[in-house]
């Protein structure tokens, strides 16, 4: 297909798929004349991703790149889906020391409790809940914390339902990819069932009105 | 306390404490003199607080405003929850009529089946999950929207655990603040896990390495 179909079946405008191209976001059309290329199924897919990963993942360009050479590279699916996790983690908030040190026992004795393992435990998704649970202390909300067995339990649950979304796919590209969606849709859909399901049980107990 | 103390107690640099009491996120301290005025330890909170907002929860600072504005309002935990859900979705990403209508009927179909009920379909944490849905149905995931109704069932155990949090607290400012804090810090508690447990799954099943 034209620039122009390939814009119209992605939804995205002319001037950001060139754009992209520039960036290398997008791989080159096949070219068949000094001015104009053919485009394929594969771009139109790769325009709906990038989309989806910073209009409802809310990445940055920069992210999106990081993370489209990462599934483009030759890792296996579980190292690359640990270095895309990485990018998505996003930059770590700072904590004090003590509540950091604290967070951190915390989850070293579920990972121990639950026989998790880390590729790494010095990985940003690892320090970014770290961070979280560290905030939660300081605020005074020390309560959320007082569960996360139980949430820890919830969440490999959710894990195993978001396992079952990439069996069955056969190309290693096609799992990747689907790993990646799941990551960043999922953490949306999961959050917006979670604020539903929230407003329900308020609704409830705390008295609607 | 004065300024200084403020600072060290929260992290917050002077220059940032300075600039949050002109914008009205902080309320001004007791005077005590025409330069001096004096904190206390409401001031260390709120601090904290939209020091959370901010670095662990990615919120802009006017819609932490708008968060705070409401939980400082007197409307009841229930509907000022609602009111800060929306703020916190922030805004919904575009999908084609087609897809959003779809995803759209799914969402209805649940809430008919879970009997969940919204304060208002039109509001944005519905919109945002309606748009979620149909970025992954048009991006041909659709295997993540078939598993819709174990996930609900898995987010309403993550809301009841989330409720035994705010439960025992006796102040309505103290409920509404724990709601905040469950709503944002909770979710970025909550993918971390999954995120962890993501890759326990993986490592076992798709083989680590």
């Amino acid at each position: 297909m034209r620039m122009a179909e390939l814009s119209a079946e992605s939804g995205v405008p002319v001037a950001t798929v060139k754009y992209y191209l520039r960036e290398g976001l997008l791989p080159p059309g096949e070219r068949t004349s000094p001015n104009q290329a053919r485009y394929s199924a594969a771009h139109v897919q790769r325009l709906r991703l990038i989309k989806a990963l910073t209009e409802v993942g809310g990445l940055t360009l920069a992210s999106v790149g990081v993370v489209l050479t990462a599934i483009d590279g030759d890792a296996t699916p579980h190292r690359t889906m640990g270095f895309v996790q990485d990018e998505l983690a996003g930059p770590v908030p700072k904590v004090s020391a003590e509540a950091a040190a604290w967070a951190t026992g915390l989850l070293e004795d579920l990972l121990r409790r639950t026989g998790w393992k880390l590729h790494d435990p010095g990985q940003p998704a690892f320090a970014n809940l770290v961070a979280a649970l560290a905030t939660a202390k300081e605020l005074g909300h020390g309560k959320l914390t007082e569960r996360l067995e139980e949430y820890a339990e919830l969440a490999m649950r959710v894990a195993e339902l978001d396992l079952a979304v990439v069996t069955g796919l056969t190309s290693v590209d096609k799992i990747i990819e689907a790993g990646l969606v799941t990551t960043v849709l999922g953490d949306r859909i999961f959050a917006g069932l979670r604020h539903l399901a929230q407003e329900e049980v308020s609704r409830k107990v705390l008295g609607g009105g």
